[in-house]
């Protein structure tokens, strides 16, 4: 299989790029290059698809049901209910809205860290997504249930492997530091670092976590992490607001990458995440959404804006973070936390790949492409997407989508009557 | 002429809405009334068209050109030397610009306060919307300036009011108290009281600003306006964020208007606007857009969310400025402000229509519109635009939308070039 995209924008130039099976071949074809599909590429500009390295997809099903909640409340009486309830069933419609809701809006790469996670695979390897899927692991101090998550990791991580198909990647998701024996946490390294798997952990997501956990431990998470030999390179941490100095350049010195969820931290109040500070430590920092209970959308444009823009007022400076870093977070640190040779279109690299409709009022005029994409365009400025070098949605549209938005709602609707 | 939208969703209940000349008739309209258009109103929610309280609308051919740059950097050596080179052309066509984007996000009425007014409203006129046009009024003490300044006022009123065009109001724009001499504020309170006109003003946007006015008045900038008799029921001002309890209760006190801009607020770091203290003072807020120069795009929905977003994180409190009161400041609160007859959809209420389309992925599932509204839909969720009793939009289409995306082009490379 061969596309052939013709004079489309790339880096401010207008070029041919030429894709064979899931990687570009060149970013500088000849017009007449022969393909399977040729794509009209004029009023258009190439961008590495998004890469979303937090996601809870399936809670796409609790859009709007419970907001402008204080956190205890909404995890305590609305949202662990319901997720009580949820079947594979309900995880696998919920996936199909959020990888739909992904493509729309550009992204070709998530992170997912959820429940009934064969589920969520199955939604990715049909929708045409690349993801890195990880089940949540969480045993309370309960031995007897550590027991449990492990075996059911292992399993996870087998059955993912037995799709065999190079899009979807398991990996490890203890919950976070306060819902895992440090026994388990231990376990959980050792398992990743020989079979070679990412972890995903929230860390420091409430100031109160901290302290409670210090109470507890008589240490505050990151330096506890670093004394049980839990830190590296394979971590990636989620939200990681309420770090000190120190700890950011613990975190930093093993390699440890950041997925920063500016709009859940918003929303949910949990605070800002001192990006200067962390990025002075030198921690890579990419960019998640969240579950759609705490966002309440996936979309990835939104997400740069908010990135920029908290900062901006966060520290009364708005030269911190500016478009590029924003626009980098959710590209190629993405790609690189993720471990996927994405997040730049450039040859040699995976096919991922969305077109933006230069076209949109909001990208006009065209100064500053890159300004635009983060301050001004949103999801629906995207056109055409490509993931690992096969057309997902052409002129805005997905095949498929009306059934999934059908299937969603009813699947809601049951859970929510159950 | 008249219009049926049929089957359309409205407050929760499927409903027929009937519209002659410009109003709404019914809200509970039979299906066989007769009418000269019927919109299939099935998948669709009504809701009011938003009142954008605050915009700059020809400043959207600075979009991407100066973004992350410290305030005095931004105005003196970017924004400043590029509205000095402004023609009426220019404004023109950048305010069409400004019309498209508000038409196909949802936006149908908004207070626009730049220079070379009679461009902006020959923009409004042609493209349907419904605006407050005021010039801005600065005379940096310059006695002489400010003559000319006042002169250009009321020539402007005239010129407006004799478009005889409903849909166009004329309003007064002194830029901001550090701006504009006492003795010119108090003669615009004076000729807005004497032709019933409201006035729109940029207050407390910046920290410094207020510290200087002290300096210079030995008062800080509301207990002074308060003094010269400048407050009251017809003033909405801009920004408002660096305001005491005190300050808060006399604007209250006053029946003063307040445009939040949140978007610029957080881009230009200017702060945090006290919403909580605010609304406990009794202050009716509504919603802004601000230039695209500092924000950089004129959706409401996401205004919307900004607004409720940044509150609650600044707040620690996610139950602060919940969805619905998001909603009512950029819906019935900006009709109030701006003194039109719109807001909501009832009947006897201008018909200013926004029709969503409820089968955009981010809207579903249907559980709660109004949280749906803020917190996931975009401006491209927007279907039909009705303004004034006429479809400005229909299907995601505008008229003669491709000659103003082509035309703003040119005119800001001619801009840029100059």
């Amino acid at each position: 299989m061969s596309i052939l995209i013709k004079d489309v924008l790339l880096d401010g130039k207008k070029t041919n790029i030429y894709i064979v099976d899931e990687k570009i071949k060149s970013t500088d074809a000849k017009a007449g290059e022969k393909a399977d599909h040729v794509i009209d590429g004029r009023n258009k500009a190439a961008i590495p698809g998004f890469v979303n390295t937090h996601a809870h997809s399936a809670m796409t099903l609790f859009r709007g049901y419970a907001d402008d909640l204080k956190l205890q409340d909404w995890l305590t009486n609305h949202i662990w209910p319901l997720e009580a309830k949820m079947t594979e069933e309900d995880v696998y419609w919920g996936t199909k809205l959020a990888c739909l809701e992904m493509i729309k809006s550009g992204t070709t790469c998530f992170c997912d860290n959820y429940w009934h996670m064969p589920s969520v695979a199955k939604a990715v390897d049909e929708t045409g997504l690349r993801a890195v899927v990880c089940e949540v692991f969480m045993d309370l101090g309960n031995v007897e249930r550590g027991e449990a998550e492990k075996k059911k990791q292992v399993k996870l991580v087998k059955k993912i492997r037995d799709m065999k198909n190079s899009r979807i990647v398991p990996a490890l998701a203890p919950h976070a530091p306060y819902t895992v024996s440090p026994e388990n946490l231990a376990w959980v390294k050792e398992y990743a670092d020989e079979e070679d798997l990412l972890i995903n952990l929230h860390l420091a997501e409430t100031e109160s976590e901290n302290a409670d956990y210090h109470v507890k431990h008589h240490k505050r998470p990151v330096p506890f992490l670093e004394d049980i030999g839990f830190l590296g390179a394979n971590l990636i941490c989620a939200h990681s607001i309420w770090l000190t100095r120190r700890e950011m350049n613990i975190l930093a010195r093993h390699g440890v990458k950041i997925s920063h969820n500016p709009v859940s931290n918003m929303k949910l109040a949990s605070g800002v995440m001192p990006y200067r500070q962390m990025k002075e430590s030198g921690l890579k920092i990419s960019l998640g959404t969240d579950g759609c209970a705490s966002n309440n959308d996936l979309d990835m444009f939104e997400s740069m804006k908010y990135a920029a823009l908290l900062q901006k007022v966060h520290d009364y400076d708005p030269t911190v973070l500016p478009a590029k870093e924003a626009y980098d977070m959710a590209t190629i640190n993405g790609a690189e936390a993720l471990r996927i040779n994405a997040g730049a279109v450039r040859s040699g690299k995976l096919a991922d790949i969305a077109l933006i409709d230069l076209k949109r009022p909001e990208l006009v005029p065209k100064r500053n492409l890159i300004a635009n994409l983060v301050y001004s365009a949103k999801g629906s400025c995207v056109d055409t997407v490509i993931c690992d070098g096969k057309i997902l949605m052409e002129n805005g549209k997905v095949q498929g989508e009306e059934e999934i938005l059908e299937k969603a709602q009813e699947t809601a609707d049951k859970l929510f009557a159950k």
